[in-house]
């Protein structure tokens, strides 16, 4: 599948700043960059980092600055997670897997033990994801205006309600709780109504990593993976030194 | 100086039990592993990774299990930090070091952004990082009870008091609350009353990791570095998938 | 039914410190003291206040200072809540039942609204807490040691494990989230095992109180009141101005 | 002195609403309600109670109701509290002033003990209290939009940055850990810039009350007393079941 991704961000910034930007479609299995082009405007140097957790711009700006970032790529078909893929012990896993068993800032995983063990105990691997996002979906309402930037899994657990970055949340605190790998990943969502950067997750079962969106308003096989990380502290597509105002963004994906 | 370093943790496993264990000390620059040795009785498999934060011992345990770790060790003099240490903008950082001013599990440094700013703002790299050292060691109390393997720096804040664990929690946290990159070190440490396994951080100025010890209590120079990472969540010296009854812990660090 | 409820407190103050006891059996409706003696050793002032929820023993202890209650009470039946208590409109409300419908310390039942609306919105008054309460039954475990007195309802919702305190904790905070009036009840109680000060809750439905333990560990009818307040912070055995060394606690309630 | 005290809220109500509001001035020494009146519009019927820490409006609203309240109050001078204030042991206190040394929703002292102790334990009462006062004021930004109706004092610790309601939990809370009984109180300010009810406090010394503004903004010869509790939960001006959009709202103070 060929689809367009584009974002434009235009923020203005009262001092020098310096920021790191994560827009830029991730080189990674099942995606291929076909053509891409990034513009800075009032043009300005940024340096630009190719990192194994995705592509990272870094600079500093001044005033209003605008970022604009066009990609087509060709998307591989992806499956969706099935019950039967498989958990490993912890002795099986690659070495690099091993930090996203552990609690993270916005996941307290160590926290969830009882409640992953009370209410998923009685499944592993596929099935247990599968569990896991039939839960929350479940348990908790897609809505704007309850979270901010500080919200992490425990506060969406209690007030039952959030956006992506929430249940992504969430399900990277039970995934680990129950002792499956998982990561956040930032993606540009086909479909994804009304559009935006969009945060889901992937796990490792079966030697490989399934991507999931907990909150199943973008078909995985749409996501173009753009970075992944511990959780949303990791992958923000725009971190700063310092205030911001934001002016505009506009993120568009489409079928060509 | 040569140092023995030594570990002995006794711990029984009521069901087989995931364990990965942080014991072994580091391959890292400054220190010199002269000889080792690792037991494990009852004669337990155990898989061994050589990581890039640290050496993994991973198996699983069941019924009583000692561990049993001796290392004659070399280490180079250490330089404590200087107030002259330079702090790099984001843009001059290498790429693996920036996931270090993240916020993590136990350090919600997005939390401190005014309060370092306030009490810190005035003062950059190595100045500023003596200036956090030294109101931590002024304003929190160490103490033994006080805290538990749930607690992160927010609390710490609050409570003025803690242990290793938490004193390093805090300094992580107002670190990169400042902008500046730092993760948890685990170590063997010389001189420290009593022994025990000790959690201290370093930070990077200068284009070069400074070791710290916000507690005081054992010389940076007869610290042994066993692994490093985001928080205690990824330098613990043994995390289990389930419970685990402690039998004896003893640690020992000597000069030879 | 005529009991026997007594109390034995031993610490230890290393300094004068001032405190607050409530271990004496409430006057109130439905509980009638036959007689009682209460005894402080060594022989140490204390001022003994009636108060509408409880009756409070204040004063300054030093050294080892032991206190020993003992009180025979006939108690009237109790009536289990029902299905059809009905729950009142705030309009309704008696004035001094309003603060019982507020948030407290342990008790933030202003974060739990919409899993309030959305486990137990469909129901109401009595049948609302019969819900509450079997919710409670069915996804928390009694268990001691994972809490500390500064638990609130929040950590045992997630952590879904905790003691009486607990128990009442998320009780109140459901109750309250629910426009239910409902305050914690410090109570001695029949049958308990191990026996000790119990905390249990009631809620204002139909015009009236009705206790409710939600634990399910002890009877109603053999619940003897001590005092009421908003949740474990005002209604705590002992509260104390500084440090304390615990003795000796015993607590003992037996039909005679 | 003698002050003009207005407030008009306009508010939308999808549903049949409970609310509570606390908009009038209270009948407490040193004021003196020379007149008044309260409209609203549409006319409905409310429940007017006189209660001891305030006067309280009930009723159910729909649609869009607007509550219009004026008062002409005439003020006895107030004195601002000086160093000498005394403070009670516990066993001194009026029973009825107890509950102001609790820990409460958005005040948990019980977990500032160490910090009130270090930083206040050399001082004692009305001197304890301005310094108190003096550390909010140089450690805490007055700002808007940092904090929301969820905002507790431990949060304000750590940002250094809140609004009036902010300001007050912490005062309360570190009276309360330094063993001073302090009360939220919610009045109408002269000179309060801009306008909006505000939230003080005031604490217990010497067998009196003595009012405090710790933002500083407001002389408290001014304040009109409207209501007063253990935090911003008691003293809300409006309480509702249920959501409401605000659709208006002014207040304002003037002498006459």
């Amino acid at each position: 599948m060929r689809l367009l991704a584009q974002s434009h961000i235009a923020n203005r910034y009262a001092q020098p700043t310096e920021i790191m930007a994560k827009v830029q479609v991730a080189r990674a299995p099942g995606q291929t960059i076909v053509s891409e082009t990034l513009s800075i405007s009032p043009d300005t140097r940024v340096d630009a980092v190719e990192l194994e957790d995705g592509r990272l711009l870094r600079g500093i700006f001044q005033g209003q600055v605008e970022v604009a970032y066009s990609a087509v790529i060709d998307l591989e078909p992806r499956i969706e997670i099935h019950a039967g893929a498989l958990q490993h012990r912890w002795s099986d896993l690659p070495a690099d897997i091993l930090p996203y068993l552990m609690p993270s800032r916005f996941c307290p995983s160590d926290k969830f033990l009882r409640f992953a063990g009370r209410e998923f105990g009685n499944v592993s691997g596929g099935a247990k994801m599968i569990a896991i996002v039939e839960w929350i979906r479940k348990h908790v309402d897609y809505l704007h205006g309850v979270s901010t930037a500080e919200t992490g899994a425990e506060s969406t657990f209690i007030d039952r309600a959030g956006v992506c970055r929430d249940f992504t949340h969430l399900g990277l605190t039970l995934a680990r709780a129950g002792g499956i790998p998982a990561r956040a990943v930032a993606a540009y969502a086909l479909a994804l109504d009304p559009p935006d950067f969009h945060a889901v997750f992937e796990v490792w079962l079966g030697n490989g990593w399934w991507l999931i969106d907990p909150t199943g308003l973008a078909p995985i096989e749409g996501l173009i993976r753009i970075a992944h990380g511990r959780d949303a502290a990791d992958i923000a597509f725009l971190t700063t030194s310092g205030p911001v105002e934001q002016v505009a963004m506009t993120v568009s994906v489409a079928k060509i």
